[in-house]
């Protein structure tokens, strides 16, 4: 594991894999295809996956993954993480206190934070989190939520409340795909979070390629990289 | 937490609370009442709740319960037990694998495993666990079961196999009740796992004396206490 502090998680194209989400298919093959055509970050969701599924399918995903350089964190679990060796966790406001999360990872590990209001944007200040997500930005199939998306009028005011609270990287998640990639990265994030867009591709590997290309241009022309 | 192997859990009777069966009322003060009453094992199952309120009910069990000597086991999430202070997990078949607990939660946390098959019984004998349970003995209308219950025969024979690989203390779950506890005595078992017995009873108190003297008695009758 790395430190969360010193190297900051590189959120340009986050692949979340789904065994709900991948059309049929071998999760392990598609995150395979998916880091090879440029995903930065892998996380691994599986609300329905019973705890022995959850420790076997993450464990083929981090050995998927060794050597790439691109880090495994679990959805919600963090147990699941612990007995898989993955590099850390995402969290939803609902999941396990960042706090409590940190106290059980470890100081190395990356944690990461789904944030939806701008009150959670604001708590960040406290959280010892390495990243943060801002979803949901548009509608989606791949989440059940019972509140309408903020846009990327609400990407934009949830991102400065969040840019004033805390200075980690911040994604956005929801609903994003090569039609609108380049919209959400203008608005300043600092990567895409995908599902579908990306694992109910045709070609994960060509799908991440054009993805990238498009969060790598639209940071370049917005001089991130300048 | 004590050790495991030197304080085999007492198995008495094994209050499992879970929030969806209290009739509304408030789990913590349902759990004071019946191990005020004799209940000897406490387990806090929780299939809806995430992970935030999994913590907060857990460690306002645990806190309940201090100074009782009745520990506290959190149903399937290790996780949950090791933010919690819990002095243990259950764990079914599908959920992780006891040799990963066991990791995770160190030599002298509680872990138990349900039992359901001749076959899962007989792999106890390399099984990490301090004791088991075997269920589902009668209908239940708290848990979704898609296999029929295996009636006192059933248990029977599925115990039989067990005490035959493991030497740990063995119960027995599902549909068990005041009027069915002797006759699951009877057959064998070391104690009694209930749910909507206890919980949903309407002093919670009362019902835990009379189970819990039903067991003692049997126990007695049985020869274990000669």
């Amino acid at each position: 594991m790395r430190e969360s502090l010193i190297n900051p998680i590189d959120l340009r194209l986050y692949g979340i894999i789904d065994p709900e989400r991948t059309g049929g298919r071998d999760p392990v093959e598609l995150v395979r295809q998916a880091v090879s055509g440029g995903a930065t970050l892998i996380q691994y969701r599986d609300k329905q996956g019973e705890g022995r599924r959850l420790v076997e399918l993450a464990r083929a995903l981090k050995a998927a993954l060794e050597g790439s350089g691109v880090p495994l964190l679990i959805n919600d679990r963090v147990d699941i993480a612990l007995a898989a060796g993955a590099d850390g966790v995402h969290l939803g406001q609902d999941d396990m206190h960042p706090k409590d999360a940190r106290d059980l990872l470890g100081p190395h590990a990356f944690i990461g934070l789904t944030l939806k209001t701008l009150e959670q944007a604001e708590r960040m200040a406290s959280m010892p989190v390495g990243y943060a997500c801002i979803g949901g930005v548009f509608a989606t199939g791949s989440k059940n939520s019972p509140a309408p998306p903020i846009g990327l009028d609400g990407l934009g005011k949830i991102l400065s409340r969040a840019r004033l609270a805390y200075r980690g990287p911040v994604g956005a998640i929801a609903g994003i795909d090569a039609s609108n990639a380049q919209a959400v990265i203008a608005a300043g994030v600092d990567g895409i979070a995908v599902i579908s867009a990306l694992f109910m591709a045709t070609d994960p590997r060509a799908e991440a390629r054009r993805l990238r290309g498009i969060v790598d241009q639209t940071l370049t022309s917005r001089g991130d990289f300048a």
